[in-house]
């Protein structure tokens, strides 16, 4: 059993770019565009999580690698087309140009949609290369139907067009009705924009591991803490990190005028909340024991992260 | 049997919008961009034929219907895309303004990609409701590789990204040897932007629909000639159609310089063109006697269409 970040990140590094070959002359620039993002150097947390689970559950780390890709090639599509000028605009991203800069904002905009539909022909491809072998279907569909429900229109997309919307919104100055109606907003975005990801990379895991009952209910509160805690993490990050460190512009939420966790509870509510969120994680998988190790660190060190 | 594409079309206009409802507040902008294009009056012809082909093959209308959805959002999708200013700056489609004109560039973006992971979204539904029945997946996951292969990386993305790349070289002015890369990124372009979503409706019908391998073998040659057939039909329309009959603006591809049958072969090439694949499309059904009857008329009928 692998207990290290870095040992699963590296399988999957090593994987992403097999189903990103390019066919010939007319679509190399494609290819070229989605693999620059793909190659990018992002932490791989979604898919590391999903790997992870399905060992957790007693699975493979093979069988999990389609559903794992897919979860990267999703999460990679959506922070191309955040950063279009349309949306974010922006124009660093871990370290680089962001794809539109390099690529031009249609080509960026075909690259996202690319990565999306790669993601689901992973998968098929998958399942049907298990069909042939006359081995189970369903728990792979499953998977794939957790991973589009996380991506979709009721999950980081719906999520995506709230924060859009928020941003029009005037998120700094308001009575304290504003902020009730603010505070609702906020939670409807970190819900669905950045914790539906991760909860559907940890349940798409278990599915392919064969997890129970129990073991899904456990790790599902666990994921909904993380991916909850991920983002808070993330907006302290945009406040005190440093642009060296991070690799992307920092103090964009306030450029922006974006609702965050820091522009409604300050810094200090903002810590104590992130800390609250961490604790419960922990405890919802305390009584694995050792197995639950990885899982336990993972968030422990994610509250403290500095990049 | 259905032998009227105005019944066919009626069936999915019924029930395209059943998986688009909004929970809330903060999804509503978001669902309201995806049904506004939706409800825009296209022709669903790959619905329609993805219906046909599964009826054609022996199955059931109701069983097809997720999937000819699937279609149609996948084709709505690549339109709400297609027409932001990032890529052919249309204002205007199936005469009304486009989904960016009314929502704006960031949530025409998003709701082009809410459309393509609710196709996928709703396929996923489907298997797992016929899981639980106990029914068969492999059918069901064959139709989904089918449609996710005609519109992604090696498909319809592929066709756009060319198409995209072809207009930034000069069309117009070229000697012989540019005149023969010309005529192979067309053919790649009309091959994957288009026909590979027309063919892919097909076989995911016949998929649904049980069909025997020469019955497969057939059709995708049908469909080969009849995806080609359509958008050579389409070019000369752009030149010849107004846009009262079209709803959208005409003559668009002359002024985006646009790699077209037109630019390469002119307009009686075309038209002789255009009368060979229709041509090819009946010869490949033509041993089905009555039974494709529908498919003979409908290749025949996109021969002469003005709109």
């Amino acid at each position: 059993m692998i207990n290290n970040f870095d040992e699963y990140k590296a399988i999957i590094d090593g994987y992403l770019l097999d189903h990103l070959e390019n066919t010939g002359e007319f679509d190399r620039t494609l290819f070229e565009a989605m693999k620059y993002s793909i190659q990018s150097g992002g932490k791989r947390l979604r898919p590391v999580l999903l790997l992870s689970s399905c060992v957790f559950a007693g699975g493979s780390i093979e069988e999990a690698l389609p559903y794992a890709a897919a979860m990267e090639y999703i999460h990679t599509y959506s922070l191309i087309h955040d950063d279009l000028p349309a949306m974010d605009d922006d124009d660093l991203r871990r370290g680089r140009p962001t794809n539109h800069i390099v690529y031009g904002d249609g080509m960026a905009v075909l690259a996202g949609d690319g990565l999306l539909s790669a993601a689901f022909e992973i998968m098929f491809k998958d399942m049907l290369l298990h069909a042939e072998n006359g081995e189970e279907l369903e728990k792979r569909v499953r998977a794939a139907d957790a991973i589009s429900d996380g991506a979709g229109i009721r999950g980081m997309v719906a999520g995506q067009s709230a924060d859009l919307e928020s941003e029009s919104r005037d998120n700094r100055d308001y009575g304290s009705e504003d902020k009730n109606d603010s505070a609702e907003m906020l939670k409807y975005i970190h819900r669905h924009k950045t914790a539906d990801m991760i909860i559907a990379s940890i349940r798409a895991g278990l599915y392919i591991g064969g997890a129970d009952k129990a073991m899904m209910r456990d790790m599902t509160l666990y994921a909904e803490n993380l991916g909850l805690a991920f983002q808070i993490a993330d907006d302290i990050l945009d406040v005190v990190g440093t642009e060296e460190e991070l690799g992307k512009s920092t103090g964009q939420d306030e450029k922006n005028n974006k609702l965050t966790y820091i522009s409604l509870y300050g810094m200090e509510g903002s810590r104590k909340r992130l800390h609250e969120l961490t604790e419960n994680a922990v405890n919802a998988v305390s009584e694995y024991g050792r197995n639950a190790f990885f899982f336990r660190e993972l968030v422990r060190k994610l509250e403290n992260r500095t990049k």
